[in-house]
């Protein structure tokens, strides 16, 4: 289902580069996922997604589940042929957005009950349930139910919360029947006693890969990467490991640098839609007025669509103006900066300049 | 400028079919614009529009004036630079966006004064002012200003309304320095003599095209048709004639039938925006519950981008779930339809099938 293999290791940092093998579809690695929430990351085609050059993405079970509802899709043959993606698929647990979009839940040892935030009605979420909903949609890796906690949180609370995730990893592995590799998640808060005890019941299942949950929940920054640093060095070094909702290009960069595979953050396309594009100077805003007679592309070496095409003052314009087009637009340039991102770190491990890069990337992007 | 060419005539009716030349640019007539407002066809680029096939559109000089200004287009080398966009550029007079979306405004003798519907602001459109501004966008085909009377008007109206209309257009001629092609607009309410009055004065100008204008403004249908094809039959052979604001394939086809060369609408991008999409079997809404399941797209024997991937089920789920990708999927599907119902009105004519083409239409799209 997933084989994982590193090519390359970096002398300095613990970076690493190498392959995903799917189903059909090769992807290296260190990655990012754009996220297509209900089966489209919005405002591009798959075709775009392609010439982007991604190879993966992830789609949230929460939502499908509630909207066309995953039976439908099932009978449609599968998300990839319902959203005509025939590249691989990642599906989240929903166990985040339960906590995020639900009005009401209510976790027990059995799963999560909860209120749409579509139109009320109640759903419950088990661990077997969630498996079933992946498999349905066919989606190539499956994130098993896990509680995910806010932050701050008290050391009790994760305790709990660590067992019944641990419990409910018991449940998925033992609902899954085999379509798609199923990872594990780590969580365990932030208390580094309580990751290791995760890491060391999470691996036990023996996975085909690993995530880290529960970061990037509004902690500061630096305990961000403290607690993700101190994780990812306890997984086992033949399993690719999966830093959740993470990130920015620092984050990126500087969870690249301790170990991480894969990525997969809204930042790029929920920025794009509000004006903000990335460049390797830095984040730029289309709607300032400097850019109402900017006749250069928003990066002049960027080959992105919108950058062979358009200048920053129509950008502007095309933002001011509530324009569909500029969602789209930006939307392409940014995906294409987080493609042309991940190609640069590749390549930096494989021929050995990381370090060099990952400075440079803080210039342009501080860790703060 | 611009150079017309009539290349066969059908036996039945008063259709014609031919070419109009364009510096750089050949458009075969009878031929549709797509809605391009503010710059932008709404949610789609320029290759799609090539890929659809159109080689004219349609942009609006009251928003491009307003919003970014005349001036910093002129200074980006003009509309079709700014927008990327290298076929042909019709743009009409803005006198119908004053009318219909200005909040308030005043019509004297030297031109329009009205307030922006986007700031409140106050501006003054002249007919040199009109001729100014789309000669700063570098418009292929460019109006004049005139006045648009909405629907009853009472002959009196009607008859100062012409007269003011006329004396702009005399004014737009003079203050014209050649770039483009300035057409004459007829005018003249729902009156059959002052239709004729106004011909005659408007083509003493001889210019290289006429529109028709004051039609389609929420009179019956037979009343729009009664004019049109009076006002039609009046206008020199030689010249193509624009019916501005027409229409839907119905009234296209009725339209083609008494010799209309030209058209503009935004039924198929505004309707594609709200789920209603064209096939030749009649519209269907996207929306409908007995799509949910329909793996077929929306007309399997479309060839356009859309239908070539996504069913209905799959257009159903992005509309209804509100993603960006929706209305651009039904607005390429849409223009597609258009296109290809200028393509077969075109080749009908050619081939001397068009009366047999025009009941086809009649029979899924009734003239009512």
């Amino acid at each position: 289902m997933l084989r994982f293999e590193v090519a390359k290791r970096d002398r300095e940092t613990k970076a690493r580069c190498g392959f995903i093998r799917l189903k059909g579809v090769i992807c290296e690695t260190p990655l990012f996922m754009p996220v297509g929430t209900a089966g489209s990351v919005k405002g591009i085609t798959p075709h775009e997604l392609k010439e982007c050059g991604y190879r993966l993405i992830l789609a949230n079970t929460y939502h499908l589940y509630l909207r066309p509802g995953h039976q439908l899709i099932r009978e449609r043959g599968g998300l990839h042929r319902f959203m005509g993606w025939n590249r691989g698929i990642l599906t989240d647990s929903g166990g985040f957005q339960v906590y995020s979009l639900s009005p009401l839940r209510t976790v027990t040892e059995e799963g999560v009950r909860f209120q749409s935030h579509l139109d009320g009605s109640y759903h419950m979420l088990t661990p077997e349930k969630v498996v079933e909903i992946q498999e349905a949609l066919g989606s190539d890796i499956l994130m098993p139910l896990d509680e995910c906690l806010p932050y701050p949180a008290s050391e009790a609370q994760a305790v709990n919360s660590l067992e019944l995730t641990i419990s409910w990893l018991k449940r998925s592995v033992e609902a899954h029947q085999g379509g798609g590799a199923l990872f594990g998640i780590v969580q365990g808060g932030f208390f580094e006693h309580l990751r290791r005890e995760a890491v060391s019941e999470v691996t036990s299942f023996e996975l085909p890969g690993y995530s880290i949950g529960g970061l990037s929940v509004g902690e500061p920054v630096d305990l961000l990467h403290q607690i993700g640093a101190f994780t990812a060095d306890l997984l086992p070094q033949d399993r690719p490991r999966y830093l959740m909702g993470v990130g920015r290009p620092q984050d990126i960069v500087e969870a690249v640098s301790y170990g991480i595979d894969m990525f997969d953050c809204v930042v790029p396309t929920r920025n794009a839609r509000n004006g903000t594009l990335y460049t390797w100077k830095g984040k730029l805003n289309i709607k300032a007025q400097r850019f109402a007679q900017d006749e250069d592309p928003v990066d002049p070496n960027c080959t992105c669509y919108t950058c062979r095409n358009f200048s920053k003052s129509y950008l502007r314009h095309l933002y001011n103006a509530g324009e569909l087009l500029s969602p789209r637009l930006n939307t392409i340039h940014n995906l294409h900066f987080f493609s042309e991102l991940m190609e640069r770190i590749r390549r930096s491990i494989s021929e050995g300049w990381f370090s060099r890069l990952k400075k440079e990337i803080h210039e342009s992007y501080p860790l703060t």
